[in-house]
């Protein structure tokens, strides 16, 4: 086996764990000095091939990239850019090979969502296509938890216990002073189409009658006066109501309470605001004095309070890409399978790229109560063991926590401009 | 000297310590347990001492005494109620001294920022007038960290680490992605009329360059093309901007910027959406894709990231005002005073009530910048050590907090009811 380079890159929105993964990656390739050259990561993602900016993670002290293992944000650059269709824009597919051909690219890793995943499945395909040998691995990540054929995504334990710990602290906040104060408080937490984020604030209630009381889940079509009457019941016989809500939840003609409504790279509408929207309904209909927050990227940069569970995963499925490229695996992501048994544990598995791309996992029917307002014993004992564990940061004597700084050393050009 | 009983209560808007100022006393009194009998807490603030509703905090285990330590919110119930003006509504200054005289309450602990140490002061010099033996303490506590003649106020360091490390945390993540997605943050914190909180957001820049880029004062009045013009060079020169905004930033006529204006029981105007305000602002003129949050509650119930130096402090003025009602001290505050030397270090120092009510402490001019947009090296030398250490709160095998439930029990009513 000759000895190749390989490629790293993040992609789509961060998360509070990728980095671990980035650690997991090039931690393990250090180990394969003997097959693995040097890991290149791409600056933001898949345009740093493109553009052939290629940071060279040799030029990082092994200090740095273990330092990675608990800094949150992407530390390479991630982007939002899905890559064309390959028959209309074969030329950036070229593109990319040329690329790797010229730092002798054997080892292609990608570490996104299912955009991401489909790029790494195109790539996979091109690269047989053009007789270019590369080893294709996706990494999984979102903090939506919406991929497929993965038990969870890496990303997700740590949001999800950022959520619940949140909903808890601030619940605690609001039933303090709810006698001549705020009664509502609604917090909004990312997710688009699938609720698994705002699920995982149910989690805070840890016994009967413990807040939220309810949860606002994107897979079931909003109706105002089913959300008022409950809010209603719910301030009369507690005294307050703590809301968790998706910020994808809609009406059930799809039309979205959010006012916000703006369009990123992969067509997804940009959402925002249903926290206010709600609070105003609740005003104008009960009365009530409100507050709301709206965590946005707070919640998926978390790393003061990631998962331990979800960080030793996030480094794992790293660890696991390099490892299976090293055994000869090809256009496989890598994945979390929970083992069966009375008490949680995890294995890595695969799936092939091609199965992963584009699919969407929403929650299932059985993990949404019958009254569409709260979690089920079968999801409650799905997500428990995905927050379980605290993994903290270093923190310098300033108090503040001690993140990796990358010299970030570019690999010298050696092709032409390219325009993205 | 007699044994007597102590009440104890909860005022204003709770914070992630002012359970441990309430550990600080009730810890404190079961030491001098030959002069203190019990100690009652008022369920919701004084509201518990006007309608004889008292915890009697004997019937609470060391253990969960202890766990108050580390326990968000007002274990006891807090409350926004301002006592009336003496002159015009004696009777409620009756009903208190009555309801203490019927449960042998000889010390009176008010936990509370600026509106509630003007109840301390009231009560201090009713109980004098109506020749009532009672000992009056206040005990410093606010987010805001605006109250008078202490160096902070226990609440608010924790709030700033909170701002600090988040701030720092999402800023990595907009500068992971802004070359393709959002490339500009807002986050709106607390700060009704001083700007502190905002001003923490600073401390999350370690070193030239790094971000956030700018804050926004309520000191400083609002100007829009000033403001604007700061965006547009940041997004130039950094590829992306983060602000962190206080939420009663206003324009130079007083104007708030935010939308929602309610009005709470003090007569404050309840604020709320700059954040969602400004990121219009910008997308309209210079079009830049923008995220924002809203922290609200979040913020000032985060124990789970409290700073060890402001946890010590609130436990200490909660333990001083024990020992000082004991050493025959009367209506003072307990405050912080930092020492001089060059190395930072702190102690427990005392301020008259009647000097303390009702006093805002905003932020020095020498505090900002000249273009009203960042924070001096005086301040930053003032807030840094308010943030030092983390002092986490145990957690149960299952990742979630383990916080303090008491079993509140009320002392048998003596008198008749009361309307307030």
């Amino acid at each position: 086996m000759t000895k190749r380079n390989a490629f790293y890159a993040q992609s789509g929105g961060v998360t509070a764990v990728i980095n671990a993964s980035a650690c997991g990656v090039i931690e393990t390739a250090r180990q394969y000095s003997d097959k693995i050259g040097t890991v290149y990561a791409g600056h933001n993602g898949i345009l740093g091939a493109l553009r052939e900016e290629l940071i060279d993670t040799s030029k990082e002290t092994d200090e740095t990239i273990a330092a990675l293992r608990f800094t949150p944000g992407g530390a390479f650059g991630s982007c939002r850019y899905k890559l064309p269709c390959v028959d209309t824009h074969r030329a950036q597919y070229e593109r990319l090979i040329e690329v790797f051909k010229a730092h002798d690219i054997g080892y292609f890793f990608y570490n996104g969502g299912g955009d991401s995943q489909d790029t790494a499945n195109k790539v996979a395909q091109l690269s047989k296509q053009m007789d270019y040998p590369l080893t294709c691995i996706g990494i999984p990540k979102t903090v939506d938890n919406d991929l497929p054929l993965t038990d969870c995504s890496p990303g997700f334990g740590s949001v999800a216990k950022y959520v619940a710990i949140s909903a808890q602290e601030a619940a605690l906040d609001i039933q303090s002073m709810c006698d001549t104060s705020t009664k509502v408080f609604i917090m909004e937490v990312m997710g688009r189409n699938a609720g698994w984020i705002a699920a995982a604030g149910a989690l805070a209630s840890q016994k009967a009658g413990d807040p939220p009381h309810m949860i606002l889940f994107p897979e079931r079509g909003f109706t105002r006066d089913a959300f008022l009457n409950k809010v209603d019941e719910t301030v009369k016989s507690e005294g307050y109501c703590v809301i968790v809500v998706s910020e994808g939840v809609h009406y059930g003609d799809g039309t979205f309470l959010s006012a916000s409504r703006t369009t990123d790279a992969f067509g997804h509408v940009q959402l925002g605001g249903v926290a206010p929207t709600l609070a105003r309904m609740i005003k104008e209909a009960l009365g009530h004095k409100y507050h709301w927050a709206v965590a946005d990227y707070l919640q998926r940069s978390a790393r003061h309070i990631a998962s331990a569970t979800d960080v030793e995963q996030a480094y794992a499925v790293g660890k696991a890409a390099v490892e299976y490229a090293m055994a000869g695996k090809n256009a496989v992501m890598t994945t979390i399978v929970r083992n069966d048994g009375p008490e949680y544990s995890w294995s890595i598995g695969e799936a092939p790229l091609s199965d992963v791309a584009n699919v969407e996992k929403m929650m299932p029917d059985d993990f949404i109560s019958e009254d569409g307002f709260w979690i089920t014993d079968k999801c409650r004992k799905y997500l428990e063991p995905l927050i379980r564990g605290e993994d903290y940061p270093p923190y310098d004597a300033n108090g503040m926590p001690h993140f990796a700084r990358l010299n970030r050393v570019y690999a010298e050009k050696k092709l032409p401009e390219f325009e993205v």
